[in-house]
């Protein structure tokens, strides 16, 4: 049995405590209350998990003497619409929840995402908690403030930051987690290091076999260090104005591929991975990314089970076309986070069409 | 000919200017052009103003290089929906609007909210200009930073803070603004004065015919004070913490007339002004405000052509009901804007439905 931990993420306007352990759903009410004065609160949660974690919630926020009004979403990216946050928004008003009641959002990255917009923008925004229960949204998505929905035209284009109030991260909902769930939230830890923790890149090579185990004290680990990594990278730049943009590393290229398929063959995770190997061959053609720091990605990559080549890639003319409307276009160049060395990352602005090609033929081998 | 005068509207996130004069608008590409290297803009033009303003726009960023794109949006308050502002949004993502590229909003409030909403959400926010048409939106809601559309529960539920880059104020839109619309903006700057500006009341008594005679001079007067009057309680609160809650002086007991009403039988102005003279009410009753002075404020409104008795109003049960499901309430609690005198103003949270209903009596006369 692993012991809570708890790290204290600082934002320029909001700091609040990221509590990563097995059971500490059952503590949310009891933090809750040392929180917020509100009796209230909504919680929304991923229909998946509603069954199971739902109701330790509910009974969490009754023992603290929070009444809560608990309902579920969908789950799946294809519910990431503004069209179901319309839905949360009319529910909420329909039990006129005020400007102090928390909303707490129980699920993966697209539940977190999703909810998150609703607290960010009903009634000018409320508190709003995030129970990631996915190793991708406790590692990644719940950390930073970035909420979003989807349009038809692209991933995430309408969005806000806002900061939670608090996170709390229960390991206990990774044992059940279905294991290519688990290897999407691998990739994005991977993609981290990558961009800024050696150390945690070799530990991460060391640990795999306990991470494919599921050891609670390897992914608590797991969890804590990669909540670090990109909260301190958030923490000096949350608006995206420029250091941030390095934890978009394998993004523009992941986003391609998820859009040119459809959003059907790949998860987020998997495309991602497969967007880290193609900025990793563009940063290893530059001379910025050693061949043997390549092979030892792709190495690590395929040990945590996850793509590192793919026989489904549509054309270059079809990904780059998708490449020129992600939403880090400036002006028409697209800006590129490219690896140097294993550890860090920088912003490239410079690179041609003919070389982000060549990267993604390395994908078809 | 009046010459354009700007006033710097300081905020803690973004200070900018607020131009008015008469045929600024011709000078927006210019103004744009010192404030944003971006050589593309989003035109979003309240369909009542496009034929006769949205060219002069369009000519002006043309003249100083900047490509426009434009388009426009149904006028009242019935299309200040969520699903306007994602038609919006599925228009900007269509065109490949990045974060760079300012969007433009001309029109009155309702444009100004419902553009300003999808300004502060798509891509996680873009800059934003306003242009407002109409007197109240000059006056009063481009000023402060609150975009918001409507739910089927209530207005303005789901909305930002996004402060704008820039707003431009043209004098000339307001000759052809019908009689009604030009009242609702009186309404709006009497309550301003009455909350925060002794001064601007005694110069409002004086100023009554230059005003309803549309004399510029006095148009440009009444605008940069109420803009003054506004800015300088937002730069202190703008996230509504304490003190920016006195601007919503009238408003509380007017949002309840229009949804009582279903927002048809008057404008936003009106029922604001009967909202004040109610509040108006309340305060004289608690020994707050002198009835001579209660007596001025009766007077000015109806000079004016602001209505100050109605025959149409709900049952008290019905106001109070709709009251409690203001964006204002607090545990339960009715959170009222009281005058104090002509010049300032209270939050009260002790007022009884009784002292309310009585108020709301005075108006039934």
């Amino acid at each position: 049995m692993t012991e809570p931990e708890v790290s204290r993420v600082e934002s320029p306007y909001h700091a609040h405590d990221v509590v990563v352990g097995a059971g500490v759903l059952q503590e949310l009410g009891e933090r809750l209350s040392q929180l917020s004065r509100s009796r209230r609160a909504a919680l929304i949660s991923d229909a998946g998990v509603a069954s199971t974690l739902l109701p330790r919630l509910e009974a969490s926020l009754a023992q603290a003497g929070i009444e809560a009004c608990s309902r579920t979403v969908p789950s799946g990216e294809t519910h990431k619409t503004l069209a179901m946050a319309g839905e949360l928004l009319d529910w909420l008003a329909l039990h006129r929840f005020e400007r102090q009641h928390p909303i707490v959002a129980l699920g993966g990255g697209v539940t977190g995402d999703c909810v998150g917009f609703v607290a960010a923008t009903y009634l000018r925004g409320v508190p709003l908690v995030h129970c990631p229960t996915t190793l991708l949204a406790m590692a990644d998505s719940s950390i930073g403030g970035k909420v979003a929905v989807n349009l038809a035209r692209g991933k995430n284009l309408v969005g806000a930051i806002h900061q939670p109030l608090l996170v709390v991260s229960d390991l206990d909902a990774l044992a059940t987690l279905p294991d290519r769930d688990l290897r999407c939230g691998f990739a994005e830890c991977v993609i981290h290091c990558v961009l800024g923790d050696a150390s945690g890149f070799d530990w991460m090579e060391q640990a795999a076999p306990r991470l494919l185990a599921r050891e609670q004290g390897a992914l608590q680990q797991l969890v804590m260090s990669n909540v670090r990594i990109k909260a301190g990278i958030v923490a000096v730049d949350e608006r995206e104005a420029g250091r941030r943009m390095i934890l978009n590393l394998g993004h523009t290229f992941g986003h391609a591929i998820e859009a040119a398929l459809g959003y059907q063959h790949y998860r987020h995770g998997e495309a991602v991975a497969l967007g880290l190997l193609a900025a990793g061959s563009l940063a290893n053609a530059r001379g910025m990314l050693a061949s043997s720091q390549l092979d030892r990605i792709r190495s690590l990559l395929t040990r945590l089970g996850l793509p590192t080549v793919s026989e489904v890639l549509p054309s270059n003319a079809v990904l780059l076309e998708l490449m020129r409307s992600d939403k880090k276009v400036a002006g028409g160049v697209i800006r590129l986070v490219l690896p140097e060395g294993i550890g860090a990352a920088v912003v490239a602005s410079d690179v041609s069409e003919g070389d982000t090609a060549r990267a993604w033929d390395t994908l078809r081998a």
